[in-house]
């Protein structure tokens, strides 16, 4: 129920994976995920800083509600998530309540465990390449140990992003100006 | 997408289930059911006569969106439905985006099929037993199809009941008047 993350900019995923590989990091998955944002019909979601979400991810689909962030240092917050069947159906669904598509989020996710860590190695398309690790065991979700583990891979504190990807590419469309 | 259905009270499902039995009708499957009905955050679904359902039935779970219904005769309305892996994830998803439970509907239902509709006789708690008909087949999805096909079963379309379960427990609360 709380996703206890940290996410950050990198220039190159190769060097995080080889550092995963020198701490003992496991291998579980890569998968594409397709990610499908929508704003609420009555309240606006990137003022409330909440977002719900349709995900197709490999052959699996979700639904998840994220909650505000719930400190100043990471991306932590309260996470429900619920496997559905039929992913146009829970768009129809969405969308006769009244809610709105925002945008899709593309990425390729490599995925390791390590030390009570999950870590994704993300190449998102618009937008680049990211390291998010997440806290499992109860112990490495604090932002402290989840900074410290970022540190591990070779990221600093400061290089730490806050903003989720729909954010970021809700920002780089504001600031692309008009076409040409 | 399109759910086309009549429904009607009756005193004794047994002459129905006999009537089904001469008509050739195939006995599907029996389950119970658990229906938690949602209110919307910004709209009044017993106005705009929309409702948002989870549905326990056996083992299956559904969320499931019905629309306002389409013609003055029967309860025909649009429905979009998709399977879903995990009640409470669900449930807490539509608490957290301000959706409001009304009510619980637990029923027993019985269900058949008989010449391009599917028939349900429920038992609800609290309210009697109904019969419900819909129509499958295309050519079995207009209110005089509906409604013939519920006289073959003995039903005259005088007693043909418009209310969902969820408006007739939610009237017959507001009938009851203050417990002694």
């Amino acid at each position: 129920m709380l996703e206890a993350e940290v996410k950050a900019r990198v220039e190159d995923l190769d060097r995080v994976e080889k550092r995963l590989s020198g701490l003992g990091a496991k291998y579980l998955d890569e998968e594409s995920q397709v990610d499908l944002y929508f704003n609420h019909p009555s309240r606006d979601f990137s003022i409330t800083d909440e977002a719900l979400r349709l995900r197709r991810a490999g052959k699996r689909l979700f639904l998840t509600y994220k909650g505000p962030k719930l400190d100043s240092l990471t991306k932590t917050r309260i996470e429900h998530e619920v496997g559905i069947e039929d992913f146009e159906g829970a768009r129809e669904i969405l969308l006769s309540l009244g809610f709105v598509p925002v945008a899709e989020v593309r990425k390729n996710r490599r995925l390791y465990s390590c030390r009570g860590f999950i870590v994704s190695l993300d190449s998102v398309e618009g937008l680049g390449s990211y390291v998010e690790v997440e806290g499992r065991a109860e112990e490495c979700k604090t932002p402290e140990r989840l900074l410290g583990f970022l540190q591990e891979l070779g990221i600093s504190p400061e290089e730490s992003e806050r903003r989720s990807y729909l954010e970021l590419l809700l920002d780089k469309k504001a600031n692309a100006g008009p076409p040409d």
